[in-house]
C-alpha cells in the first residue's frame, strides 16, 4: 500500500492507494468518522461492480449505510441530481455529524463532492474513485462542481475530503475508452512536471504492463497533484499549470455539448492546441507537440478534434481561470517543464 | 462612521457603520477590489428605495454595474432564484476576478453571497445590508445559504465577504414589523453577552431615541458577532451560541412555512421558549424568561406563538446543530451569559 499525507493548513487527510482496499473501506473510514450514518452515492456502471462490497465492509464495521443510484454520465452533474442528493440524504435523516461518501468516477466525486460542501454549509466527505481519471485527478485537491448550461464546473467549491481510497483493482473494468480517457491526466503530468513519467508510458507497449505499474503511476500522479495543491489550494497560481491542455479540452468538450468527446479526450487533444501555440511563440521547445502527440496516440486518445477558431474563442470565454479579458494560458518550455502565459484571447491563433 | 475589522486567517475584512455611506460606495469598493465588473443584486423593494444612489456612486468610481432584482420575501432564498442569479451574472459576462454586491435585507444577503460562493468556487462579494437584521447579524460572519423544502438554510456555505458597509440610515425606511425583526437580534445579543445592551433598550421609549442611538446598538451588536466569529468560524463551538432561541425560532418559521412570521419573530418567541426551559431545567436564573419577554414585549415582537410540542420536536429533526440524536441548544444562566447545554430531543419538555 502507498499512502500520501495532504496538508492544507487544519485539514489534512490521507490517500491511500492499494489494490482491493475496497474491502477495507469500513475499516479506514473507522478511522476518521465516529458517527453512525453513512450516505454513498455511485451511478448505474459503478454501484452492480462495486456497491456490494463497500456496503458489506461498512455494514461490518458498525456503519448505517444509505445508497444513491445516479445515472451513469457527465449530464448527471446538473442541478437536478445536486438537489435530489440533498432530498435523499434529508430523508435518509442524515446530519452534520454524519458521512457522505462517493463511489465512482468523476462526475460521482465532483457532484457528490459538491453536495457535501453545501449540504448543513458541510458535512464530512471520502472519496473512493473508481477511474482512472478520478484516481489521478478529481478525487485528490478538494476541486468539487457541477455544470452550468453555460460550461462545464462553473458552480463549485474547494473542499476536501477526510480521505481518499483508492483501489487500483477497479480499474480492470473500465473500457478501452475510459482508461484513455485517465490516460490523457496521466500523461498531462508526465508533461508538465515529470519528465520521467513520459519515458515510462513510452517505453510500455501492452496493457498488462501498464497494470503491472499502475499503482506506481497513480501514486507518481497524486503526488504531483498533492505537492501543487498543498502549495496552492485555491487555484490563484502554480496550482493553474494543473490545467495544460483544459482551456481547449474544456471549450471542446462544451462546443460537443458533452457528449462525442470525454473529458481525457478534450484535453488530449487540447494539449496539442497548447503545445503547438506555445512552440509559434517559441515559449515551446520544437518538437514538443508532435512527441506528445506520438505518446497520447499510442494511448488510444485523438489529437486533431475539428473546431473552428471562432467556436473555440466563444467557448472559452467564460473559462473561470479568465480574469476580466486576460487568459491565463498554460504554456510547456520543454516536456517536464509547464509555465502560465497571461494572453489576449484574440492572440491564440498568432 | 465606525469601523470593525474582522480577522479570520487569511480572510480579513473590515465592516464600516455610518450614515448615509451607501453614497460612498463606490469609494469604498475601490479600496478592496481593482476589477471591471460589478453585478449588484437587490430586490423588489429595496432596488427602487436604494439602487439609483448605489449605482451613481459605482458608476463614478468607473465599475461597469449590472443590476439584478429579486423578488422581495423568504421564498426567494430558493434554487430557482439561485440559478436565476448564475445564469445572470454569466449573461453579464462575469468573470472570477470581478465582483458581485448584495444590496437588501438577509434574503438578498444570503443569496447573493452564496451565488458568490459557487459561481466559478468563489469570487468577491461585498455585503450592503439595508435592514436591521442584516444589519446586526446576517450580513456579518460569512454564513449564507438558500432554503430547501425539508428547511431553512439547509444548504450553504462559509464564505467571507471583502467587506460590509451598513448605512443606518437605511433603517428609517423600513416597517415597524422589519424594524422588530432586527431587534429580536438585537435583544439576543444582549441576552447572550451584553446585559448593559439589555438596559440602554429598555430605557428607550420611542423610536427617536432608538435612532439617535442605533449607530452605537449596530455597532455594539457587530463587535460581539465579530468576535465571536473570529473565535469559531465554522460554528463547531462558541459560534453557537449566537444561535440562542433559533433551534425553536426556525422550527416556528419552517410550522408557518416561512409567511406567517418573520425570522426576528420566530427567534423572540424561541428565546422565551428557550429561557423558559432553561429556568426549569435550573440553569437559567429565576425570572429571566419574564424580563426577556417584558423587553421583546416593547419592541413589539410576540412572545407567545402557537404549536404543538410533537410539531416542534419534528420541525427541530434536521436542524444543522443535531449531531445525530444530540441537540445543542443554547440557555441563558442569566441576562448576558449564555452556554451550551447538550439535550436529547425528548427531553425538551421535561
Amino acid at each position: 500500500m502507498k499512502t500520501l499525507h495532504v496538508t492544507i493548513p487544519e485539514r489534512e487527510y490521507d490517500i491511500h492507494i492499494e489494490k482491493g482496499i475496497l474491502d477495507r473501506g469500513g475499516e479506514f473510514i473507522k478511522t476518521v468518522f465516529q458517527g453512525e450514518k453513512i450516505a454513498v452515492v455511485t451511478d448505474s456502471n459503478v454501484g452492480p461492480l462495486y456497491m456490494n462490497r463497500l456496503r458489506e465492509s461498512l455494514t461490518v464495521a458498525g456503519f448505517q449505510v444509505c445508497e444513491i443510484v445516479i445515472p451513469a454520465g457527465e449530464s448527471s452533474k446538473c442541478k437536478e441530481q445536486l438537489f435530489r442528493l440533498y432530498e435523499e440524504m434529508l430523508s435518509f435523516g442524515i446530519t452534520r455529524g454524519d458521512l457522505v461518501v462517493a463511489l465512482g468516477g468523476g462526475v460521482v466525486g465532483d457532484l457528490t463532492g459538491y453536495a457535501a460542501a453545501t449540504l448543513f454549509r458541510g458535512i464530512p466527505y471520502v472519496q473512493i474513485p473508481t477511474t482512472l481519471l478520478a484516481q489521478v485527478d478529481s478525487s485528490v485537491g478538494g476541486k468539487v462542481a457541477i455544470n452550468l448550461p453555460k460550461g462545464k464546473n462553473l458552480v463549485g467549491a474547494f473542499y476536501q475530503p477526510k480521505m481518499v481510497l483508492i483501489d487500483t483493482d477497479c480499474l480492470i473494468t473500465l473500457s478501452e475508452r475510459v482508461l484513455a480517457d485517465g490516460m490523457a491526466e496521466v500523461i498531462k503530468y508526465g508533461a508538465i512536471f515529470r519528465k520521467d513519467l513520459l519515458d515510462t508510458l513510452t517505453q510500455i507497449t501492452e496493457k498488462k504492463e501498464l497494470f503491472a505499474k499502475i499503482e506506481e503511476i497513480v501514486y507518481t500522479c497524486c503526488d504531483c497533484k498533492r505537492q501543487v495543491v498543498e502549495r496552492d489550494e485555491l487555484d490563484n497560481g502554480e496550482r493553474m499549470l494543473l490545467n495544460f491542455g483544459h482551456t481547449f479540452g474544456h471549450a471542446i468538450e462544451k462546443q460537443y455539448h458533452y457528449e462525442t468527446y470525454t473529458h481525457g479526450e478534450g484535453v488530449a487533444a487540447g494539449m496539442v492546441i497548447a503545445a503547438e501555440h506555445g512552440e509559434r511563440q517559441g515559449i515551446t521547445q520544437k518538437g514538443t507537440a508532435s512527441r506528445l502527440e506520438e505518446l497520447l496516440k499510442q494511448y488510444g486518445l485523438p489529437t486533431r478534434i475539428p473546431m473552428t477558431k471562432e467556436a473555440m474563442e466563444d467557448a472559452i470565454q467564460v473559462d473561470k481561470k479568465g480574469q476580466g479579458n486576460i487568459l491565463h494560458l498554460v504554456l510547456l518550455e520543454e516536456l517536464g517543464k509547464a509555465r502560465l502565459v497571461k494572453t489576449q484571447r484574440s492572440n491564440l491563433w498568432i
